[in-house]
């Protein structure tokens, strides 16, 4: 009997990797370092998703769910993964929590993490209460109080979401697109207008990239049905006048300086690598790309291969990546080390 | 022993599918309706591939390669479906050459169709033989001859690339946007400016999507290393002064009339819906998306399902797509059916 396949990261491609290993028959061990499944979208309090439009307790909540009632994962909860050392076909890993597992192959789902809005000072996050993330957002609506300022309570009437915070910023080393706020933000948006009919929603933009059908569901749907503002523009500053927002930016259409209050101002944060892959990729031997996201060989071949073989990867430990596309790539990676499995079988049985 | 899986496709989406089937030891049946094995990027001519960089005819020539070496996988050319019943695990095929066929599953990587530039005559596309599609100027590279006028097989000075040709185009029901063009694009632009230094060239954009890590190896390196200009601009059409193809455009930034004269025109076009879709969904009973695409389930659990159970989709089949995620989504769909055919498996030996 072949040995199970190590499963790092209990998000969206990790779950969906373990899931379809079982449906083959395949045993994974899934290790997750909090002491929860679900990843960024559990985790960070999620609301509806794109392009599903379920909630995530739902939809990833349900992943959780069917991982958890598997015979075929067993879970390691809490734990990360300290040595790791062998060949395909033959891995050991030590544990944190002291456990050493074998493993045939390795799977590094292994996520991103959230941009942290204090690296923009300019733009208020920190020094306003007013001034929140997308995931805060997120987080409003899927606790059910709904979308209220944070400094006193109160329904906003003028909403302002930031794009690329975080993304298409040089200044401050992030030069990459995260590839899903421009979409998950007309979504929140949409939300926004839905919860309180009365409030002005407006979106500051670079380029709006709801890419593929989205544009249909999100940037059609959210400035016809739902009268969400588009505004091509420069952010300089959010400040306060005491007692609104203030915030002031370019429009690069009219080339025009303009200032506008709002009572909440929300950054669309964008995707870091993992502050963790530096230990993850010198752990587990494995190199990353120039941005800090682990490398990935092209996909023509056997899909998710990192530069070490019988290691994988898949989602946005990549790159930026949408759930739906994390969950394919978790899939596809399983296959892959299904594939690794069977040739090693095939291997000792001739 | 089971029964094959039917993959009805031979793109990259099909090739990755029944190629990670052969992997995990599961045969297939892979049929073509063309005569040839690899999809738009061999039939086409695709020249380099985003973001590999790797000639489509070694890339995906490679997994053509593979599969038709493949003692799993049963190829079937220049035939089509016709008639498709049973139940999961245990489906009949009729297939055009008078073969019929047994499948336990069937997974459709049926594909798109490249959009025709001549739905979109203001642009000059079939009047003036110097207004190309980006596919033609994708075979001109892969065919080694260079990018030429096909007026008189001059090196072109001045190059426009029109992206959105045949998306996000509600006048011609098109409202979609085809998510890979821009990166295309901007792909093909290095490709101009590495083959004719002294060629100016500029692509004429509403938004550019070079999502993720695009970004960087796209977005940035045509305008700082390859110099590409983009303009930012509504087009309004294209027409000839005798010597030049002449481009009125509005420039959105300036909010000013454009006039400008190019040598050869290239229309970035879109991804329509297979044209044989309304056949395949009546066919295999699966419903079609509001745009004609093949209708996808959410991600969650089973990937790739269609409204009918035991048959799966992936790629471009179910709208615009990269060829590394439709290779994602094949293997991703794969995986979906080799559970099934081990649950059916496990249902007999019960």
């Amino acid at each position: 009997m072949s040995k199970p396949i190590l499963v790092v990261g209990g998000g969206p491609s990790g779950l969906a990797a373990a899931q379809a290993l079982a449906g083959a028959g395949q045993r994974s061990i899934l290790v997750e370092k909090e002491n929860r499944l679900g990843g960024a979208p559990i985790l960070s309090g999620y609301a509806k998703l794109v392009p599903s439009g379920e909630w995530a307790k739902d939809a990833i909540g349900g992943m959780v769910t069917r991982a958890e009632s598997s015979p075929l994962i067993a879970r390691e909860l809490g734990a990360t993964v300290q040595q790791f050392s062998g060949e395909p076909g033959n891995f050991r890993a030590q544990l944190s929590n002291g456990r050493a597992v074998e493993a045939s192959a390795a799977i590094l789902c292994t996520g991103f993490t959230h941009f942290d809005s204090v690296n923009k000072p300019e733009w208020g996050f920190g020094t306003y209460p007013d001034v929140v993330t997308t995931t805060q957002v997120e987080q409003m609506i899927s606790s059910g109080q709904g979308v209220r300022c944070p400094s006193d309570g109160r329904k906003p009437e003028r909403v302002a979401i930031l794009l690329c915070v975080g993304s298409r910023d040089r200044q401050i080393g992030r030069e990459w697109c995260s590839k899903i706020c421009c979409t998950v933000s007309a979504n929140i948006a949409m939300e926004i207008r839905e919860e309180l009919p009365n409030c002005h929603v407006y979106i500051y933009y670079m380029d709006i990239r709801t890419f593929g059908l989205y544009e249909t569901k999100y940037y059609w749907a959210s400035q016809e049905i739902h009268k969400v503002k588009y505004i091509k523009a420069r952010v300089a500053e959010v400040t306060s006048n005491g007692e609104r927002l203030v915030l002031k930016a370019e429009d690069t259409l009219v080339k025009r300086p303009i200032t506008i209050p709002f009572d909440l101002v929300v950054h669309a944060i964008g995707m870091d690598p993992n502050v963790d892959n530096k230990t993850i990729a010198s752990v587990f031997g494995v190199a990353l790309e120039e941005h800090g996201f682990i490398g990935k060989r092209n996909s023509y071949g056997t899909f998710g291969e990192t530069s070490r073989a019988g290691v994988f990867v898949a989602g946005s430990a990549t790159g930026p990546e949408t759930i739906d596309d994390s969950i394919g790539q978790g899939k596809a990676a399983a296959i892959a080390a299904l594939g690794l499995v069977h040739a090693q079988a095939g291997a000792v049985a001739a």
